[in-house]
């Protein structure tokens, strides 16, 4: 009896071989396309590719709004920048890509699920692991991983099998996109000390070819979550969608840095992430408005952890799930109005507004009692919070002058 | 026999009027202006003005190098960013100004410090621990918060005493600045919703008045420090000199945000620290290229902490030198240069190297390593890396669908 | 016309001649007493000598259910020891004391509360922070910490106001007890190298004192909570009830130890809980079986939070609530059965089972899989796991010699 | 040319029956005892043995003092305990070991390192981290988790190649001890929910054995480390050594715990550490008289990962070294006696004193600043430390009643 294997399934000449190759070790393969906004493909004939090369099935599901409404969600909620920077554009998308997978081998009576991955790097484990998590029984392949080809040899194996071949020069970059932002690592990237050139950008132009007027802009948040640009609603999707094109065309959104991998080496890597820059930074500005400040200054302890499990492939997992229920907790009051200064590369907060939420007001009581406790108050509170440590000089002179 | 008191004396009308103020409460004054680089102040004037208005002693001490050495250093290596956002500009003045103060006090037999702070901020909690630590045995005075004078009472008092008063229009902020930035707080600036005008302004241009040309230049760094600027060796006062005039014509640097006070009230601040901006970019960039993982996704913790200790007046504990050690070890390995593009309003790092240092490099075992992990390493990693949460879900069934 | 308050009242002399002297301020008195199972008391005479010193009105509010559910729950399931030590007795009452007081203020239209507490010890901020976060428009008054009495002159105001004095001797201690335990200071205790007299103790015997056998019993915990011991079922109040007489009558639950106070002083203190040993223990070995590691390592630092915010009076907070929703999260799956040992002064866990959610179970696939990853899976994942460190001993030789 | 190998040798049977395995691989072996106070073996014998069964080198390394100056002391500054129990035992040998075999490896040309551990436990990740950060170039090899045998194919194998075997019933455990305890799984410990039986233990008596007078003795500290014992100087490794057997008499340093492993899985452990239940109970209560509140309070989240790094193999790492450098700043300060009672099974201090670094003094200022703040001090504080969560409730009534 045949076995059934689910493949994630992107059209390129890796995925594409995989599927003669998963043929020969006795799979039938079902080919999935999902469609997290990675933009600019061709879905239709992607699903007929993967029919062509030998799929028996061959399927595209759209994510797009379901990625935004779970997986980007609590990125923005949690302020979640990997090693202060990158906004976790590929590590959310596994999660999602292998709940569907899962889905779709059980709809079929799969035995197994198969992932595109290099040995390398971060994918191979977020994939893998979700695949454990949702359904240990599920065999895993991965082709890419174990192949053990040149690149010579990779299209002499497409040859062979009628997988075609793209035409002229590669380009040397190893890119992974959605709606969140896109990843490119690898080729003359490597050596940190050159300067990332003009090709390797996708979604912004450079800062120098930004609008020489500053675009304004307010974005209005519930629990949270961005929910209207400049007064209009719409869906989260949407609005990221609208953000990416407004702030790449001003340059925003390039980051260029080190990292360091779940599987322990460093790389080099350049993100653009145009709607997250703009949607994060209000985010935050808002929640200094917003937030009590011992929540303020708790939460982003809770945020690296938050961070680091979904780049290091703990979605799905009890931690992660308790975190949220604190994150989640926490946004309710963040509401109100960001305006947003958009120029030449850069998206800063130049005011912020909050009806119900706000904890600075200028017509709360709070002011008046500053002004009461001005006198008394603050002498008081000085003195007791600076006691252990004045008892802690006068005992041990660590600082200050012993007396006799 | 009369009383003697060393004031923080700064030249303006608050700390002028606060010496016949003294005097009145029976104490011999000695005021004392310290340089923290503060600029655009004639100190000679001030010392003479201390005088003038009835000083017994009138010093002016300069502390821009042990200012760059002993406080800003410390907020550089450990990248201290107030609520993520603020370098600690007028934090770090504090305690210096106590030390010298104290140090004073001694020399002359004095009994006491007075300092013009007033009781809603924070800087009367930084002034008065820092005595506290020091020597528990002097009072302290805190004319301004205590005067409970209106504008035009304190005028009236210093027109009595012959302190001169300012002509025309009263600034409509109130500005603290030293070598490492500067803050404005109050006035129009207390409407979050309102845009900080361009008066707010002092060390910065607005990034659309500067050079269409991008600035590069190369940051040298030696144990976490700044110590070149493009090849050129230099004291680390000086590099904060010429970095806030090369990136203040670039519009870098400029800080609006809500901001939790330690006394329990949030206020807007708008801050600018120019070569701040440009130098802690850098360092951290620099960090991303030379520390371990570990130490890497650690140390943020004890940034934290290190940070809210500064901000809250903890200068002087044994909790703030325990973190050092921590962050001194960490720093042995951070050298190298960073090349940073100053474009405006933005400071990014563009290109990295570290001859000694660098655990990026192509040329290490651990590429070849990588190689051979690639096939099973990798493998063997994943499925003990998912294993908890994995067990987790065939228990408890949170995110999987229970088999029969 | 006059205005009413509401009195913290323990039928003791500090808070009964705090009525009188509250009436000499202008006040109607409504005196309170919560019951929260202080025991020992007849607490219809304290009712009585609230109205014969002259409280208005004088009510004992029955709160130990609501003490236990609310109150002690969340300590169990967050593990809360101050300190590593202490299971936050008194600063669990408070709250609640608050929380009926103010209740009672709105019914009785008062305009204002007064606590007993004095000005060196937590409570005061307990209440007060309480009463500001329920209702900032209530008056506080502090009668001890205002009165400014010796003994002596207590004893005549209270002979001149008709309030009893008690006859004999005075205790040289300051208890304060509820369900959850007793916290005894002052005395002799208060140096540190003093051992602790047997009359310093009130719940527990001495070990020496306890019975040659061991106690066995289960304890049965749901979702994080005891809900049966040795199979019976009863509320969380009545549980405490019977371990306190069981562990107190083997010597259990004594804590002795130099305390870091929120005010900024250490004190020494001497506590019992004997139930809370029994239960706290039995709560962390449960833990251990059912929680998936990375929760298990990530909670304590979010139980050290809750912990201090319990302390340090910050119950009432939005931080607490959005902890309370993390800890609860996790305690779902905390279901199960502890044996444990009582004897001579300790309690400890000796077996445990969890039907539903043990992680640790011989029959799952999952040690089955380990013998599988023994042979390849372990080598691959110590090679990643170490690789980062390893990269930097070849770089920087800080422990390894470096080889040409 | 034949190739070296350095094995760490125990004298059982397993890393026996290694000797000739590796020799059939080609390898001289040269077996290496380390001698780290596991006690109840005759070294000299088992040094023979290496020899008689094949090695061309056998020898004996006396690690005891080394083994408590550099592994054990910073288990005790840390209060290190995993999981909150658990001090240690077996981490702390594997990085000495691996420090010695690789230095012998150096000195006798070896290419490759082999130990004994097998392919479920933690002991393979922290030998094998160990060489690798030390000499990334040897090679490792790992018999007993490459064998694959089951117990008769083993013996078999060793009665061919001349390997004694042990005679009479095998022990149902698996024993590691060293000075610092000893650690005991697997057998009929292997359900959760059994008992541990008496011949489970070998370093303690049951409580019900141990004497009934209390025994009291004194602990001194010098930097965090016990120094003397009852007055009396002496080594580490020796004080260690008398209180094992002190403790052990009293049937104290007993736990029983579900253990999270690095690799993935839950055990069940038994282990033994008289001694250290001493010890850190000792240490943490001098540390609460001596240590200032906000290092007290903070110390605890280093301790977790310092003690989570030696659990997970990362000894040798930047990061460890670092936090090194914070835990031993802290403990300047940490000077002083403890007495501590030790009776049937539990070791808790009574009464402690630090001459020259006590925090607690009641001649200190301190108290009477105390009494001076009681009035208005306590107050002020409390207005601003309830202030941030007075204004949240003010503005999202959460808790309160919104007020018209």
């Amino acid at each position: 009896m045949t076995k059934k294997i689910v493949l994630a399934y992107s059209g390129g000449l890796d995925t594409s071989v995989a599927i003669p190759w998963l043929i020969d070790k006795g799979y039938e393969v079902i080919a999935v396309v999902l469609d997290v906004g990675q933009g600019g493909k061709d879905l239709e004939a992607i699903q007929k590719k993967g029919l062509q090369v030998g799929a028996v099935q061959s399927i595209v599901v759209d994510g797009k709004e379901e990625f935004a409404d779970k997986y980007v969600a609590p990125v923005i909620k949690a302020n979640a920048l990997y090693e202060g920077a990158y906004p976790l554009v590929s590590a959310l998308s596994r999660p999602l890509i292998i709940d569907k997978l899962v889905d779709i081998a059980h709809e079929n009576g799969a035995d197994a699920i198969a992932h595109g991955s290099t040995g390398k790097g971060n994918d191979q484990v977020r994939f893998e692991a979700a695949i454990h998590a949702l359904d240990p029984d599920l065999a895993i392949e991965a082709p890419i991983r174990d192949f053990h080809w040149s690149r010579e040899e990779e299209i002499d194996y497409a040859k062979d099998h009628n997988v075609p071949v793209p035409i002229g020069k590669q380009s040397p970059y190893s890119i992974d996109a959605n709606l969140w932002g896109r990843a490119n690592e690898a080729g003359i990237l490597e050596d940190p000390w050159n300067v990332a050139s003009d090709d390797a950008w996708g979604m912004t132009v450079a800062p120098e070819e930004a609008p020489d007027e500053a675009t304004l802009l307010d974005l209005t948040f519930e629990k949270g979550l961005p929910v209207a640009l400049n007064g209009e609603k719409m869906t989260l999707a949407n609005l990221i969608v609208k953000l990416n094109k407004i702030a790449g065309e001003n340059g925003i959104g390039r980051i260029d840095k080190i990292e360091n991998r779940l599987v322990g080496i460093k790389s080099r890597e350049v993100y653009e992430a145009p709607a997250a820059a703009v949607i994060m930074a209000a985010h935050k500005d808002l929640e200094d408005l917003t937030l009590e400040r011992d929540v303020a200054h708790y939460k982003p302890l809770l945020e690296q952890k938050v961070t680091d499990l979904i780049y290091n492939a703990l979605w799905i997992t009890p931690l992660f799930d308790a975190l949220q229920a604190f994150i989640d907790h926490t946004q309710a009051v963040v509401n109100g109005t960001v305006k947003m200064k958009l120029y030449k590369g850069q998206a800063v907060a130049i005011a912020r507004q909050s009806e119900e939420n706000s904890l600075y007001n200028k017509n709360l009581a709070t002011y008046t009692a500053a002004d009461s406790f001005d006198q008394v108050a603050a002498g008081g509170f000085i003195k007791l919070w600076s006691l252990p440590s004045m008892v802690f000089e006068q005992v041990n002179h660590v600082h200050s002058v012993e007396k006799k």
